[in-house]
C-alpha cells in the first residue's frame, strides 16, 4: 500500500476526535486555531459528552458522520486512542494525528498501544502522525491545528519533536518577521518516519527551507540519503539536541528518545548537507535567512559601515566562520573612493567615514560596485542604518527609505545576498521593514549576522559538491567465497575472524596487503622466515586470541633463524596461558613494515545510522586527542576527501618540516575498498585496520581485525 | 605631577572650544548633550565666530572667561588644537578632552600635533583625553559630552576605541534595560592610558563592571597588573578586535593602532581575569549580566521549565559553556516531586511538564529549593516565562507577576544568581519588567543566557584564585655575574649567548642541567668521553653558529672513542664551511638524555606586553596543532598551572595509557625561575629551552639558547 503524506497536508476534510471548547484544555486551544484557521474543507468535531462546540455540531463517534474523512486529529486519553484509530480507519482517514501523550515514552504500557495503533493503521495504509506530539500546520490549505493563535505565513518548514519549541519559533517569527509554510511535530513518530517527512518536503513547492528540532533519530542511514536528495533542491536546518550528558537526560525524559552518540550525528549530518545549529533562536535565524536570500557562489565577504570599530567586528567574525574578506579588484575599488574621505582605504571593509550619515545613496552606490566584483559572493553592511535619524538627525529617514528600495532592487538584480546588521535592527523604522520585506534580512547581532551569511555561503558550496558527486549503490552484491568463508567462522562457533581470515577477506576486494605467510611449526617459522628475508615481524593465529599483543602474541623485529625459533617457542608458551596448543593454528610471519605514517580505519554499526566508516592517525592523534572522522557508508570520494581532510593532523600527510608527503591515494583506497566490504556484507559487524604504516608510496596494513554477528 | 582623572570626570566647570548650534555638525552634538544633560557645574561655550550658541553667551577664546576651568572640551580643526590646549592649560584645566580627528592615525603631521599637545599638557600635568574620541559620560554628575541624546543611567562604566560602539552599547541598553555610569572614548590615547582609565573606575563606587572595547594595546604589562587588582573588586568585560586579518586592517585604517598577536593578548586578559567577548551585543549582554547579578560561588546549574525541549537545549548550552548540570541531592528532588506531573524525574533539567502553566506559583517552589541546594551556584528557567497569556490564557498573567516578585525575593535572600530565558524577553510584559527590575536579567536567546551564566561563575572562580595569589615582584634584582656575562658577550659583538654562557646564565638561577663539558680538540673530546661514559652527545660551540642542527653541527648517540674522534673531526669540518676554525670554541659534550616527554619552554619580549613565556609539548605538538600556552612574566605559581593544563596534550604529562606520569613539578621549577630571570635580566631578549626531556624524575635541558639587547 502506497502512503501518501498529501492527505496529511491537504486533506478534503477534518475531523477532531475529543474536540473541546473548555478553556486552557490542549484539545481546546487546537479545535480553536483550527475553526478559526480558515480552513475551507469540512470539519467535524467528535464528543460524546456534548452536542454542539464552539457553536458546532458535535457528534458522539466519527463514524456517526455518515461519510468518509480524509484527516483525523485524536486528543483522547490514552486507554480511548486505540478504538479512536480504529474507527478513523473504518471511515477512511488517510491521515490520523494523535496528540495524545503518556504513550511509549512512558513504558511498556503505552508501547502496546502503540503497536495496537499501528495495527489497525495497517489495515488500510493510513500514515499516523505522532502519537505525543502537538499537531500540524499548513498554511497552503489553511491548516492551523497546533493550538498557536497567530501563526505567520511564509515560505519555511518545520518539523520537530518538541511543542514547546514550535512555541518558540512561531513567536521568533511575529517578532523577527518571516513565517511558515508547514509545521509538524513528529512525536514519537511510530509510523510516518521523520526521513518520510523530509522526502515529502523536498517536493513542495511552497517550502523552501526545511527546520528540524530533534531529540532523537531513528533511521540514520535512510535519513542521510533522502537529506542528500533534499540538499539538491532546498536546505535543511537542524537543532539537535543531546550533545551533553545532562542534554542526554532531558531529552531521554522529554520523548524517551535514544540519543545517540553525537560524534556521528553529527558526521553524518555534515556529510548530507544538513546546516547544524544549536539553539532555538539560532534555528529561526538560519532558516528565515536561507528562506530570504540568494544561494551565493562562494565565501568572499565585503563588508561595509559607517564605523571603522564595526568593520572590525565583522571582519574578525568573518574569519571566525570561516569566509574571506577579500581585498576588492583595483578598478572596485577606484570606484568607491570618489565616495570616502579623502584618503580612506577601499580595499575591504569599507569604512563610509561619516559620510553616509549625510548621503545615505552613496551605500547604494558602493553596495553596487561591490556587486559587480567577482571577488565578492556575499556583503554586509554593519553599523547603524535604520539609526541614522536617531543619532545623527530626523531629516535623513526619507533618504535612508530611498536607499532600502535601491538595496532591494540591487539583490534581485545581481543574486548576490546582503544582510544588514544594525543594533536597530529591531525597532519600528519603515527604512528597514523596506529591507525585510524586500528580502534583506536585517538583524541585531553582529555575531548572528556573520554566522548567517557563513551558513549560506558554506551551503552553497556543499549543495554544488552533493549536486554533482556520485553515491555508490547501497545494494550488497553477493561474494560466494566471502559467504564461504563466513560458513566457516560461524560453524565454528567463531565471531572473530582470524588474521588470515581477515586477509583473505581483504584480499578479495584487491585491497593490497604486505606479504605474510602462517607457520604452524617451529620449522615451518623457519622456513617461511628463510624465504622472506629478514627483519620479520610474528604474530600469533589463534580463535582465542583478539588482543595479540597483550596476550603476547606479537614478537618485531626478528633477524636470524635463532630469532625466529625463540620467538615461535616464546609466542606459543605465552598463549597456552590463555588458551590449549590445539587452539592454536600457528604463527603469521611478515616482514617489518618500512616507516611512515601510522594510521586507523575501521569500520562500526552504529545503531542509528548503520555503518559507519572512521578514519584517524595513530598514536596520541588517536588516544590523546581523539582526532578521528567519521562518514555513514557508502562512501562518495568527496566523502573520502572530506573525512581525510578534517582531522586535525592533516598537514601531517601532506608532509611538514621538509618530509615528504604521504600516500593519501593509498589512504583513499582502502576507504573506499572498506565501504565497498561493508555494504557487501551486512553480517560484518566490526572492521579495525590498525595499524595502517602509510609510506611515501603505498601503506601496509599491518594487523586487521575483523567481527561477524 | 600628580595626575588625577577626578577632575575630568567630577570637574567643577566645564568648557567647549569650539560649541557649535549647525545641526549636524559633531560639536553641535556634543554641545546640545551637554547643555541638556543637566550638569550642576559652569558651562562655557568656546567659539570666535558667535555671541550666542543655544541662547547662552559664547566667549570668543577661553582665556576671555576670566576665571580657572577644570575640564574643556576641544572640538576645532586639527590646526587649532595646539594653540587651545595652550589656552586650556593657562586656565587651570585639569583636564582636556580632545575630540579632534585627523591628528596621529593620519600620519606624521598629526603626529607631530600630538606632541605638541602633550608638550603643552606637561606644563601643568593636565590629562589628555583623546584625541580622536568622541566624548565622556558621567552619571554620577550629569555630564554628557558624548553628543548621544539618551543615555541610560547605571552601573556599568565603558572605556571604548570606537564612537560607533558606544552609540551602538547605549542603544542596546535602550532596548534590553540597565545602563552606565561612566563613559569614556580613550581615542589615539596619548595622554592618559587605558590601564589609567581602569585604575580610576576600579575605585569608583559607582561602577560595578567595566566594559572595553579595544582595537590596540599599548603597555600591556602594565595592564596586565592594573586588571588583576581591578577584578579583586570588580569584573572586566572586554571586546579586543583585530584577531583576524581583515579585522587587523579594519582596525588599523579607523585608529591606526598596531594590532598585536592576538594569540598573546588572549592569554595576557586569561591571565589577567579579563572576560573576553567577541561582538558589541555580547559585551553588552554581560556587562549587565555583571552589574545585575551576584556573583556565584562555583559553576553548578540547575535547569528549570515547561519544556523537555528547551530544557535539553538549555543543557546542552551548559555543557559548550564549561558548567556542570548536577544531579541534585535526594532531599532536593523530594521536595520538587510533589510539584511536578507524576512520574516525572526532579534530577535536574527539571521538566515542569504543564503544571507551571496552570500555578506559576509552583516555579517560586522549585527554584526555592534549588537555592537551597549546595551543588546549585546558579538557575536557569527557560521555556516560556511571560509568554503564558500569550500560549495559555490571559487570566494568567497576574499569577505570572505574583511569582516573579518571589523570584526576585529569592534572588536577594540567597545571593545566587538567575537567570531568565524566554523568546518573550523583549515584549512589553509585566512580569518580565518585575523581574528585570529586581535584578533577574530576561534574556531572549538561550545560548546568550548559558554564555551569561558561565561568565559569571568562571569570573567567580577566577576572581577567588586572583585574590589569593602571590604575584612575583616585578623589580628586577642585579647578579654580578650575570652582568659580567652580558658584558663578555657585548664586548665581542655578539647577541647571541654561546651555549655554555646560557648554561652559565641558568645555573645562577639553580636551574639543574644535564652534565656538560667543554672539549677543544679532538684529544679533549676523547678525554672528556672517557670520563663521561657512553652514549654520548657532541655539539658545536661558536658564535656563528645559531642553527646547531641544519650546520651539522650535532651528532647524537656516539658510542666510544673511535665514534668520538670521528665525530668531532666532522662537526669541525661542516662547520668550516660557515665559519673559521679559529671562531670555533670547541664541541660541547654531554651524556645522551634518558627518554621522556618532550618539552618546549622560551621567552620572547612582545611589544605590547613585554616579557611572555611560551609553554609547549615538542614535536608535532608544536609543529602540527600550535598547541602552546603563554603567560605574561612576573608568573605566579597559578598562571604556572594554567599555562601547563590549559595545553590540548596536557593528559600526556599526567600518563596516558598505563604509561607513568611525568614530573611536572620539574616543568614548574623551570617555569619559575625563568619568570625570575627575564625579570631581573631586561637585556635577555629571546630565550628557548627546546627540547626540554621530561623523566619521570625531573627534566633534561638539551639545548639552551638565549639571545639579549
Amino acid at each position: 500500500m502506497e502512503r501518501s503524506l498529501d492527505r496529511v497536508f491537504n486533506p478534503q476534510s477534518i475531523a477532531v476526535i475529543g474536540a473541546s471548547e473548555v478553556p486552557g484544555k490542549a484539545a481546546e486551544r487546537r479545535t480553536r486555531s483550527l475553526i478559526q484557521g480558515g480552513y475551507a474543507g469540512d470539519i467535524f468535531l467528535i464528543n460524546p459528552k456534548r452536542s454542539e462546540i464552539f457553536g458546532r455540531k458535535a457528534y458522539p463517534t466519527i463514524t456517526d458522520i455518515g461519510k468518509n474523512v480524509d484527516l483525523v486529529m485524536i486528543v483522547v486519553a490514552p486507554k480511548f486512542v486505540t478504538s479512536a484509530v480504529a474507527d478513523s480507519v473504518k471511515m477512511g482517514a488517510k491521515g490520523i494525528i494523535v496528540i495524545t501523550a503518556g504513550l511509549g515514552e512512558t513504558g511498556e504500557e503505552g508501547k502496546k498501544i502503540e503497536a495496537e495503533i499501528l495495527n489497525e493503521a495497517a489495515k488500510t495504509g493510513a500514515c499516523i502522525v505522532g502519537p505525543n506530539c502537538s499537531g500540524m500546520f499548513n498554511a497552503s490549505s489553511n491548516i492551523n491545528m497546533l493550538g498557536i493563535p497567530t501563526i505567520n505565513k511564509g515560505s519555511i518548514s518545520i518539523l520537530a519533536q518538541s511543542g514547546n519549541v514550535i512555541d518558540s519559533l512561531t513567536h521568533f517569527a511575529r517578532i523577527k518577521g518571516g513565517g511558515f509554510n508547514k509545521i509538524i511535530n513528529v512525536g514519537n513518530a511510530i509510523g510516518v518516519q521523520l526521513h518520510e517527512y523530509i522526502d515529502y518536503l523536498k517536493d513542495d513547492p511552497d517550502t523552501k527551507a526545511i527546520m528540524a528540532y530533534l531529540e532523537g533519530i531513528r533511521g540514520g542511514n535512510e535519513l542521510v540519503s533522502v537529506v542528500r536528495e533534499t540538499v539538491k533542491k532546498k536546505p535543511i536546518i537542524a537543532l539537535k539536541v543531546g550533545r551533553s550528558r545532562a542534554g542526554m537526560r532531558a531529552a531521554a525524559s522529554h520523548t524517551g528518545s535514544l540519543a545517540g552518540d553525537d560524534i556521528i550525528l553529527d558526521a553524518a549530518f555534515r556529510q548530507a548537507g544538513i546546516v547544524r545549529v544549536s539553539n532555538a533562536d539560532e534555528l529561526y535565524d538560519m532558516a528565515h535567512i536561507f528562506a530570504t536570500c540568494p544561494i551565493p557562489r562562494g565565501n568572499g565577504l565585503a563588508i561595509l559601515s559607517e564605523g571603522g570599530g564595526d568593520n572590525s567586528i565583522a571582519a574578525d567574525n568573518a574569519e571566525k566562520f570561516g569566509m574571506e574578506v577579500p581585498i576588492l579588484s583595483r578598478e572596485t575599488q577606484e570606484k568607491i573612493k570618489p565616495f570616502l574621505l579623502e584618503g580612506m582605504p577601499a580595499h575591504n571593509p569599507i569604512d563610509y567615514g561619516g559620510t553616509a550619515e549625510e548621503n545615505p545613496h552613496m551605500i547604494t552606490e558602493c553596495v553596487k560596485v561591490c556587486m559587480q566584483d567577482d571577488r565578492v559572493d556575499g556583503i554586509l553592511i554593519t553599523g547603524f542604518f535604520g539609526g541614522f535619524y536617531d543619532i545623527i538627525s530626523p531629516h535623513i529617514a526619507e533618504l535612508e527609505e530611498q536607499t532600502s528600495r535601491e538595496l532591494v532592487d540591487l539583490v534581485h538584480e545581481y543574486k548576490k545576498p546582503l544582510i544588514v546588521n544594525t543594533s536597530y535592527a529591531r525597532d519600528p523604522i519603515k527604512s528597514l521593514d523596506i529591507l525585510k520585506e524586500g528580502g534583506i534580512p536585517v538583524i541585531e547581532s553582529s555575531e548572528r549576522a556573520a554566522q548567517a551569511m557563513s551558513a549560506l555561503m558554506h551551503f552553497a558550496m556543499k549543495q554544488q559538491k552533493i549536486r554533482t558527486m556520485t553515491i555508490a549503490d547501497k545494494e550488497s552484491r553477493e561474494h560466494p567465497a566471502i559467504k564461504k568463508l563466513f560458513d566457516t567462522v560461524k560453524n565454528a562457533g567463531r565471531a572473530n575472524l582470524l588474521e588470515t581470515e581477515s586477509r583473505e577477506l581483504l584480499q578479495q576486494y584487491e585491497i593490497s596487503l604486505p606479504d605474510a605467510a602462517l607457520a604452524a611449526t617451529t620449522q615451518d617459522a623457519v622456513t617461511v622466515a628463510n624465504r622472506m628475508g629478514y627483519p620479520l615481524a610474528m604474530k600469533i593465529v589463534s580463535p582465542d586470541i583478539i588482543h595479540k599483543s597483550d596476550a603476547g602474541g606479537i614478537t618485531l623485529g626478528l633477524k636470524g633463524e635463532e630469532e625466529i625459533k625463540t620467538a615461535f617457542e616464546e609466542i606459543v608458551h605465552n598463549v597456552e596461558k590463555i588458551t590449549t596448543r590445539e587452539r592454536i593454528v600457528g604463527t603469521l610471519i611478515s616482514p617489518m613494515a618500512a616507516p611512515g605514517q601510522e594510521c586507523i580505519i575501521g569500520m562500526i554499526r552504529d545503531a542509528q545510522f548503520g555503518p559507519v566508516i572512521m578514519f584517524g592517525l595513530g598514536g596520541i592523534f588517536v588516544e590523546v586527542l581523539k582526532d578521528v572522522s567519521f562518514r555513514v557508508a557508502p562512501l562518495a570520494d568527496e566523502d573520502i576527501d572530506d573525512m581525510i581532510q578534517e582531522i586535525k593532523g592533516y598537514k601531517i600527510l601532506t608532509g611538514i618540516r621538509g618530509k615528504k608527503p604521504k600516500d593519501i591515494k593509498a589512504i583513499k583506497d582502502i576507504l573506499a575498498k572498506l565501504s565497498a566490504i561493508v555494504i557487501d556484507n551486512p553480517e560484518i559487524k566490526e572492521v579495525d585496520l590498525n595499524p595502517i604504516i602509510v609510506h611515501e608510496r603505498g601503506a601496509s596494513i599491518v594487523d586487521s581485525r575483523i567481527l561477524i554477528d
